[in-house]
């Protein structure tokens, strides 16, 4: 069993709209320290398995297809045995 | 200067119809191996300042005020020097 956790941010390039909302209400808020916002989807998937690569290649293969929209975000992943 | 991860993800005992969707997705796409999946926010914010309790007090307060909906949500954050 493998605990996939996977973040999902927009590329760059790509205008993120809710963080710039974020940024100018933290500045309303007084919080001016703040410099950067970065707003993006976190999920967890647990798999049943027991080969790490085969897993490894299923998650690439349901990000790719269901969880991130590939021309405008990038996602990363950390595998731990569950 | 430091940098703020914070996870927002519902409470155990809200449904999330988000995460449902998901896993039927998954269930039609022939990944019937994955047995749960949780759907969350997740920021990053860049906070300037020095004194390490002084930002996480403030990272707290912004969670509470603005990224979270504590109703309904928890949050957790790990904080580095950045």
């Amino acid at each position: 069993m493998f605990k996939a956790k996977i973040y999902v941010n927009y590329k760059p390039s790509v205008l993120d709209p809710k963080a710039e909302a974020i940024k100018t209400a933290l500045t309303r808020m007084d919080h001016q320290n703040v410099q950067d916002v970065r707003y993006g989807k976190y999920f967890e998937l647990l798999l049943q398995g027991d080969d790490e690569a085969a897993v490894r290649a299923q998650v690439e293969e349901i990000c790719d297809q269901l969880l991130a929209n590939v021309n405008m975000e990038t996602y990363r992943f950390d595998l731990d045995v569950a």
